[in-house]
């Protein structure tokens, strides 16, 4: 759609590429329609373009590469990841869940649109990534295209991330332990980072145990950007952040830095980032984009 | 996975068995996980198990049936589009949308398992409609599995029920015209209603062509459907009905009763159901179980 073949090695570059063309995606796909669903369309395009890292997409592309997919197509997927990721931001940020007024340095879709255009806007998107996937442009096999929905209905539902999602909301009443805190941020987040991943790999017609370590890369950086991410709770500026931060303290939440402190927690994701790097060590200079990206999340100020 | 092989041809023993088949199977899809998501799949269990007329995945296996479709296999469809339906109520009911404190005779989800949770279990259970149609015990052949997908996003997202929705929130603010209305249901309700038999057919191999029939079917049942709830809530017993009525009146929303009033409406619902019944005409007795659908749509009382 967007004309563009490839994906630079460079990160900054690669992210910022990423970034115009997933914006061109969702600005083609959400065309506002001339009758009484405009207010829907706008409330989708408000949440999906402009803004956000894209690091889901970036990872669906990174690892599509390894295997010489087709740019376009990869992308494809990347859109409709990165339309489960969104969708879950906007139910996440209702005032019945975190309640939240910012979102990537704009007003969060409930506080721009309201409550009830809000939650349809979440599963209109959610529709949507369904959607993508199951039209041939993304893959002219079925079996592959088929093989997406399955790797992305599984991460995105109860066994993966609104699973993560209901844990959240029981860790604000339990105090979970360190175990317990990583098997919520592995559903939460880690299950549609690793789908990303994997997604990149089938439509380059890996078969699952060829995937094995691909996986293994992808929970280790999951796990890193969550730690990072609490990290940034604590630390973080929330001007750059673009949103509300120092919550979880506030809502005496248990985190990996509530566990293990601010040095621990560091020292933990930087030996995750090596981790993943490792897992790609049968990968050669066409991975080196999986490795910066393991290095960014670890890092990242926002 | 219930052992089940046919349906019986007779509406009332046809309704009783998909009803019990339908409870066997999304008791056996959300067995409820020993850890902090139990009351995740709980809220689902309540949602999904008991009650509910289950009129789409009866239309999906009347459908199949005139295709030999094995039987099993439309009550995995069958499933996942109640799953779908199911999802939309749950949202529907939150306090944002139409605060709704009684569904199916039971408490609606956000009254008896709390708001956020009510928001995790539709999107739990809109994931898992994709997640049922991606496996291969769907069907073999996942060319049939990523157009039964296709065809399911379409219908439940902006082009389709969540388009709906979010016209019928404009209905409270401004007064539509018939055709509006028309097309507002057709989208809220119809969309699902339709889909629900074209997958019958793309479960049998009927080419899009092929289907033109069966559409024109399920665009007069879902139409004669809607009527019939404006009448129900006008006329309707809340207890027979299980939920609040005399809602569209209270809200001051146009209905197909307020602009064509009671006679006019009930007239309108027969015509749809004859015509529905005219485009089955080139089908023999295997398809008088979704001739006896089309009467049952337009006459219900709950």
């Amino acid at each position: 759609m967007t004309g563009s073949k490839s994906l630079p090695a460079n990160l900054d570059a690669a992210l910022d590429r990423i970034s115009a063309d997933i914006d061109a995606e969702f600005a083609q796909l959400l065309a506002v329609p001339d009758d009484a669903r405009a207010p829907l369309y706008e409330a989708m395009r408000h949440a999906c373009i402009g803004g956000g890292k894209r690091l889901r997409p970036l990872l669906v592309c990174a690892s599509a590469k390894l295997f010489n997919v087709d740019y376009d197509a990869a992308l494809r997927v990347g859109t409709a990841v990165e339309a489960i990721h969104v969708y879950s931001l906007i139910h996440d940020d209702l005032p019945c869940m975190d309640d939240d007024a910012l979102r990537r340095g704009k007003p969060t879709v409930h506080k721009a649109f309201g409550e009830a255009t809000a939650v349809l806007a979440g599963d209109s998107l959610h529709a949507l990534a369904f959607e993508i996937l199951a039209q041939p442009s993304v893959h002219a096999d079925p079996f592959i295209r088929s093989e997406l929905i399955q790797c992305l209905a599984l991460a995105s539902g109860p066994e993966g991330m609104a699973g993560g999602q209901i844990m959240d909301l029981e860790a604000e009443r339990s105090s979970f332990d360190l175990p317990t805190i990583t098997r919520l941020q592995a559903l939460k987040t880690g299950a549609l980072i690793a789908a990303s991943v994997e997604m990149g790999a089938i439509l380059g017609h890996v078969p699952a145990e060829g995937r094995v370590h691909l996986k293994g890369y992808a929970h280790d950086v999951g796990l890193a950007f969550q730690i990072a991410d609490d990290i940034l709770d604590v630390e973080g500026d929330e001007a750059l952040a673009g949103k509300a931060l120092h919550k979880d303290a506030d809502a005496g939440k248990g985190t990996f830095v509530s566990i293990l402190g601010l040095k621990r927690s560091k020292e933990q994701a930087q030996l995750l980032v090596d981790q993943a790097t490792q897992h790609l060590a049968s990968y050669g200079r066409e991975a080196d984009l999986l490795r910066s990206v393991a290095q960014y999340v670890s890092q990242r100020d926002r």
